[in-house]
């Protein structure tokens, strides 16, 4: 399985936000991460970054 | 590997733009993205959608 975590970027510290990510898609509240059980999480943020072999994905906050 | 292959969304169309993407990083000049042999594309994109199990990345072009 190719999902990834998702790590929040802040002031240049990394924090794990949500793990086994599979899908990222953008709502009306923020992006809508959804991991491989179809668990969600929506957060005001953006894709700042991917490193798809580390299985890493990287946001930023968005105000 | 998990790897992905970049898709560019212009109109409801998507167009193949880039296979087997490892990394996608902010450049001076748009997102650089990096394929698993280390070769480089950039566009002036931003990171609309991903769904990693299907192995996709969904860019939309910034002006």
């Amino acid at each position: 399985m190719c999902e990834a975590n998702a790590y929040l970027r802040q002031e240049g510290k990394e924090e794990m936000f949500m793990e086994m990510v599979d899908k990222v898609t953008p709502g009306e509240d923020g992006l809508v991460l959804e991991d491989i059980f179809g668990r969600r999480k929506i957060i005001k943020a953006r894709i700042a970054e991917l490193a798809l072999v580390d299985h890493r994905i990287i946001l930023e906050k968005q105000e």
